[in-house]
């Protein structure tokens, strides 16, 4: 029997803040069937772009690209808020569905010409998502397609991010 | 030809603050090869144990836990940094190798009785570890074993953590 994603997915209202409805994927890990399916589903997404290589937003995006990374057996390059790489990096400035944010990018982590498959775990406003592919340009990296497990409708994520080829395994609408 | 680990780690000096020489797995990360390798090593090691369900430390335990967790077809319950787990949590608060921090469990991830196998990439003091080890004895789970990637020799981890089986694929020593 098929399992259904959204049903392991929990949802916590006022977290972290006062109106928002988060999404909460530690239910999901917690099963084990239905954690192996959703990378199983990830996995048959992000074949037909052809990636070189995956890059995971930090840190719940490590938490699916890792096991991507393992079973398509591609390099795997970690995108990171400020101050984690140790290396030499790239930084992009961005704001949050709440609050602002850095990511960086190790600047020697990308070949130049490499199709990189960028993988988070939720989509909202495209504000992370949006940063990495900038950094990955930036990297001369080229975006072959964005992959999320969740999909929230009506904050302007897929709008943001248009021009990129982007997949989700599941969607909630959000209403603001 | 067998893949030698330590070779994918990177040293870098003075990292996040001078004096401490910073092991970098971004580097393992890069190589499919390695990687995977890495994976398949934990998992050898961990299944002697006999655990119930993983418990991955915030963030880089992600990288390694989450393909466990996959492979061994075992739940994943995340232990995280204070402020990231939306539902009800216990804390622990404890001192880095640099500076202090606090990590949470969802309190009803652990399952009373069930044994824990806590993965983490790095054991340098232990302080992680040792929360970690708390926080599920306080939740009503048993410590089946402590798995790193890597544990630096001289810093008191493994006596911090004396009476828990514990395991590594490479060791550093580190002067102090």
């Amino acid at each position: 029997m098929a399992i259904n994603i959204a049903d392991y997915i929990r949802n916590v209202p006022d977290f972290p803040v006062a109106g928002v409805q988060f999404k909460d994927i530690t239910s999901l890990l917690l099963s084990p069937a239905a954690f192996s399916d959703t990378i199983d589903r990830m996995v048959a997404h992000a074949g037909a772009s052809k990636p070189d290589c995956l890059a995971a937003i930090d840190s719940r995006g490590f938490l699916f690209a890792a096991p991507m990374a393992v079973r398509m057996q591609l390099p795997l390059l970690l995108i990171r808020k400020a101050g984690k790489l140790p290396g030499e990096t790239l930084e992009f400035d961005y704001s949050l569905e709440y609050g602002n944010s850095t990511l960086e990018i190790h600047a020697g982590d990308i070949t130049p010409g490499h199709r990189v498959l960028i993988i988070d775990d939720l989509l909202a406003t495209g504000g992370s998502l949006n940063a990495a592919v900038s950094l990955i340009e930036k990297a001369g990296g080229i975006t072959a397609s964005i992959g999320v497990v969740i999909e929230l409708i009506g904050l302007g994520g897929r709008d943001a991010l248009s021009g990129y080829h982007l997949f989700s395994l599941v969607s909630f609408e959000v209403d603001e």
